[in-house]
């Protein structure tokens, strides 16, 4: 099995190298030096061929959305990524799948100056497992369970084309040509919301990352923090693209419980609006102000003011999978 | 599929409450708190269903395993386990099947007081894959790199016998009933050896954990160290299981080559062998000083102080597969 030694000196052929790491791959363990005074949040995040990404997705879009996935995960902390371990079992060892799956890890890892460490080569049915470190200043995460009632509900870039480009997919929708290459992009290439997260520190209540969709996952922040919120509809960030191919109404559906979307949603005190909003325009983030948490427990929505239901049953992975969100 | 979030509850039922563990299983990321002057050593390994171990193991023996491969990896550092985080896939979810999982994973986790904090669990083709995270004073670890010319090979325990059952498992040989439990035991159940491997920071050269077989192992420290290696066949520390069962030369081949033993192999100067052998004493562990480093930066063999060959290729996983030891 020479192939499966040919496919980790990929591995070992990346950009980055960490001060903090003192052992990277090609021991029995790597060994890594955090500075003092901060604490370390690990995320672990796998994504399966025919669940988590449509078959005949790209390499790169794999490698890609699976450095992503757990990136977005530490942004959701406020931690500042660091290391990545990769564990990847694929059916054969396919040389030309891995460089390009390997193109999709590395620009995402040279980005944000993270290191892959170490990992795990097995042969099987294709699937990624990726572990990813960062650091955080101690007792300065982000949590789920600190909003409170009368705080602002926030949520970075715009959500539901990512859903859009899976009924696309799908052959549920046609998306139009002119709008397609932005739309698969959000679904293929999410963008961790790295630089937002760790600004967020300073400011916010609770945060998340949407994966399961903006009711499931503003559900989690509720229940997390014994709170209700309410959800304006006409407020919601979504795309050209989105509206003009499905309409408005199903635009908020799509927004409401695609998921898959990786944007942060989070929770901010009225007394930090003005500081946070400054704070993100610096890192780049455009953000929407799209509700506000009450007391009530419940999560509630409203259209022009009018009080409306929805159609938004908890996102559940287009295989009828489910994520843990640990 | 309320059954996965049923499975999710399995794994935050466990005794482990670590004081450095800040955030557990339930938010974006867990979050914990290394002590200073301590580094981390971090570890991955995958097992696939029909590679790593035959279809039709039992729960328990893998979520043994799994969690014991990537312990001893830790060992072979001189790291003291921490933090698991646990990905599973699976095609269905079975709860008898995932408390039996747990039961396995948590009598390892708790024996050395390691905490699961995150992971994930996902619907697919059945793999696991567990990151697994320890620490270790600053510049005290193990590497592969420092055996010397004149270093003494030692190595924990018997070795062998997990070849052995494979080829039980397999109809290869037949493994009398007196023998079986014991011998599947080494498979299913491998003995990570933690408390050697923090005891030898003190003592030994370089170190490794065997999991490609002896030869393979031994050539990994030599390739590291730029050495060479004689190893002496009578003094391989095999079980009566195994030489009653294949013989003396099947068992000499079956130890160099098997693989899957997860024993640690290590190197000693001759000034320090007294002393670690007395302190491996004390943690409980028995030691087999099985040949010498040398400068030949080739791996040589003697029986009875003659030069043999050996038919020892390096061991690769039943199904074809090769692991990548990092």
């Amino acid at each position: 099995m020479k192939e499966f030694e040919l496919i980790r000196r990929y591995f070992t052929e990346q950009v980055i190298k960490r001060k903090d790491v003192v052992i990277g791959i090609g021991d029995d363990c790597a060994i890594v030096s955090p500075s003092e005074r901060q604490n370390i949040a690990i995320a672990t995040d796998t994504l399966v061929a025919g669940v988590h990404f449509p078959e005949g997705t790209s390499a790169r879009a794999i490698g890609h959305k699976a450095i992503a996935v757990n990136l977005s995960d530490l942004a959701a902390m406020g931690a500042e990524p660091t290391w990545i371990s990769l564990a990847i079992t694929m059916p054969e060892a396919d040389l030309a799948w891995i460089e390009a799956f390997c193109q999709g890890v590395f620009e995402l890892c040279e980005f944000y100056n993270v290191q892959l460490i170490g990992g795990d080569t097995t042969r099987g049915p294709l699937s990624i497992t990726v572990t990813a470190q960062g650091l955080i200043p101690k007792d300065r995460h982000l949590t789920r369970s600190g909003a409170k009632s009368g705080d602002w509900i926030y949520v970075t870039g715009e959500i539901g084309d990512a859903a859009l480009a899976l009924k696309h997919v799908f052959g549920e929708v046609v998306v139009a040509d002119e709008f397609l290459d932005d739309v698969r992009k959000s679904l293929d290439f999410p963008k961790p919301r790295v630089l937002a997260g760790q600004a967020l520190r300073e400011y916010a209540t609770a945060a998340i990352d949407l994966s399961d969709g903006l009711i499931a996952d503003i559900g989690h922040i509720c229940k997390a923090s014994k709170v209700g919120a309410n959800i304006v509809l006409e407020d919601l960030p979504t795309s050209n693209a989105l509206r003009e191919t499905v309409g408005t109404e199903q635009a908020y559906e799509l927004a409401l419980a695609g998921g898959d979307d990786y944007e942060l949603l989070f929770t901010v005190s009225e007394n930090n609006r003005v500081g946070m909003e400054t704070a993100l325009a610096n890192t780049g983030n455009i953000i929407t102000c799209i509700g506000q948490i009450n007391g009530s427990e419940k999560i509630s929505t409203t259209l022009n003011s009018k009080s409306v239901s929805i159609n938004a049953k908890s996102y559940e992975h287009f295989a009828n999978n489910q994520n843990s969100k640990d």
